[in-house]
């Protein structure tokens, strides 16, 4: 990254002695958020920077009342202001991004007080059952025809995962289903229940290429409505059920329990309940995985995150997740973090996002695309600078001995 | 298991209606570990079984003594009995160990209250530093002839790694220390520190095949001495430096943090500090291992284990090991849980044990054999019923994006 060209104009009030109120309030801003080495420019063609750092980025700014917005709340306003087009980032976007998580790193790490404060001022929201389906609706029954444009042929909305850094989307996400799949050893005729299933695409895989019987649960009915239709199409509705249920309601016994990008949206307050849903579902060799975002220590999403793309989300520590394991009597065989490979996937939703930017906006409107680009730039950059993690977790009843000695079998085709 | 077979004779007080109250006294016992399908026979000839149970392996106890003292307190006075030879495990010693761990689990997932006693009964010796120096003393400093008795080539005395259940114990003994290296992609020129060395086989190992500079901590003088002359007799001084000291004292920077056995005696009032010293030893781009006994859920050891073979030692569930990781920056990649292979290497070495025990009474005493015995078989049955569970985790600073895409090069050899 180099710095920025020399803007060709400008006032700047702070080089003449006479700092303005806006240029005071936006460092004390940038002094909060850990100094990133970017430059704010005002409607009036102020710029102001952190002192001593040399910008890489540039972020423009149009009216006052957007600049008092932010500095009062920039963990919600920043996101809303780019959203509305009152705020312009100049260059790249991933990289701006990833220049303020590493300073927010920084600042976290220093112990910053602002950072700490704004993490309570932004509770999630509760997941009671009916709590969960409001924070579910809200972000998947947007309409199915939407994700078709970007999500790809499978319309797998969770990390992929990359045998090499040049596999396709397409080719990722079925590798992750396969990757998902052996770390079960699903067998011919297990019975496998899914919790939280997406459009269906690992209860379909699961059923087709593997022989097993499923019973995948979902809440949003849109994505439903989607999965059956596909599993009538491939001639599937014998050996994969969807059911329209909360993943607490789950009844039956089953060889395997499986959840790809659901325990975001459980809540950290409903851990040890899903670690009973899990355990009351396997018997004695009963085998699982858990698939989910995470975090290096605990930590909310980001509060705009939280506000405006997944109402009621949040990605546990490694330690918090355990809390669904060890009070009920889970074994953990395996974890694997994939974070660099949500980076990948990320970053080609982006890419297929904008080639489809006209018809985003035909269908909803700019600010809408302009919020979308922005939750899918920042969830790159938060992969790629650590600040959220991807956990693969697999596990099996504490009394299963059928387990396998080593993970070649993973490695083997 | 089959039931075993009948006595010849026993004068059995209960079958005439007046139960003794021996037999009464064991019932209570019985119970209160979830009833196994044991028989106790008495000095007298007397045989007692928890009613409704057909018992599969028996118990005789030679004096009234001893089962008042077993009755008293099992945890410590059953290993302290068998290693006195006043109590004799009829057939198989680790079938009959098994069996026990079962019904304690039976036990405690119904919520024995006189389990949960007994554990705050015994609550493990404390490790600052000068009682490590204490602890890790009573163990290891025992004699390295007494352990090259056993341990095999390598003197490598942690849970190998079997790529094939077939593998010698040395084969495997070396396969772990690949692994290990593999996983933190060992590359010549890195600087590694390792935190408790043992016998110094893995900090050899990873100078002499990885081309590695070690250095190496570890309190057991004993151990320290016999690594030394290892490092002379192979002509790797220049490379490997084997320190007297404590973890908290590791000093320096290095490309690599390693730790290999020595977590089970760090204590878990000290994961944080222990995080703390990883921390700072790792730049942006480092990484590490750290292999240790763990736990489905938190639970002291065995106190017997505790009291007479390990004392300070606490095996921590995954949860709890998050304690070193999550306070200092840094991110789990990858944890595999080889429970199985310590089941294996305990095998390994309690035959080994068994066919030198001549030397190992001639050395000590047969109190010593029996209870170093009892040591060996618990382990295995521990780790076999899932009581205990062996965790490697593969970590690296927050920051450091130098991580392999998937873990396919584990398995390429």
């Amino acid at each position: 990254m180099n710095a920025i060209s020399p803007l060709e104009s400008g006032s700047d009030a702070a080089r003449h002695g006479r700092p303005s109120i806006e240029a005071r309030l936006l460092r004390r801003l940038l002094a909060a958020i850990g100094n990133p080495a970017i430059e704010f420019v005002l409607w009036n063609g102020e710029r102001i920077a952190a002192s001593g750092v040399t910008p890489v980025s540039r972020v423009r700014i149009t009216d006052r009342a957007t600049l008092l917005g932010i500095v009062g709340d920039p963990q919600i306003r920043f996101g809303d202001a780019y959203s509305a087009g009152r705020i312009e980032i100049e260059g790249d976007l991933i990289e701006f991004l990833c220049m303020m998580y590493r300073a927010a790193q920084r600042a976290d790490a220093a112990g910053s007080v602002a950072r700490k404060a704004a993490g309570w001022l932004h509770r999630p929201r509760r997941n009671s059952l009916e709590g969960s389906r409001d924070n579910i609706h809200h972000h998947y029954d947007i309409g199915n025809d939407f994700y078709a444009l970007w999500l790809g042929e499978t319309m797998a909305y969770t990390c992929a995962y990359y045998p090499t850094a040049d596999a396709t989307l397409d080719q990722a996400q079925i590798a992750k289903m396969d990757h998902v799949c052996r770390k079960m050893r699903l067998r011919p005729g297990d019975s496998v229940v899914e919790a939280g299933c997406g459009w269906g695409s690992l209860a379909l895989h699961m059923a087709s290429r593997f022989g097993a019987r499923v019973r995948a649960f979902n809440i949003s009915k849109e994505q439903l409505a989607f999965a059956r239709e596909r599993a009538r199409q491939l001639g599937l509705q014998g050996q994969v059920e969807f059911v329209e249920d909360d993943y607490r309601n789950i009844s039956g016994h089953y060889d395997a329990f499986v959840s790809v990008g659901m325990l975001e949206h459980v809540g950290r307050d409903h851990y040890v309940e899903l670690g009973r849903v899990v355990r009351r579902s396997l018997g004695a060799n009963g085998r699982g995985l858990i698939h989910s975002i995470g975090r290096n220590r605990p930590a909310l999403l980001h509060p705009w995150i939280e506000r405006r793309i997944f109402p009621g989300a949040y990605a546990p520590s490694l330690g918090e997740m355990m809390e669904i394991f060890e009070p009920s009597r889970l074994s953990v065989l395996d974890v694997e973090n994939i974070r660099l490979h949500y980076a990948l996937t990320l970053r080609h939703w982006l890419q297929r996002f904008e080639e489809r930017l006209a018809e985003v906006r035909g269908r909803f409107d700019e600010t809408f695309a302009r919020m979308w680009r922005l939750y899918l730039a920042g969830s790159i950059a938060g992969f790629e600078t650590g600040t959220l993690q991807l956990f693969q977790v697999s596990f099996a009843a504490a009394e299963n001995n059928d387990i396998p000695l080593t993970r070649a079998h993973l490695y083997r085709h």
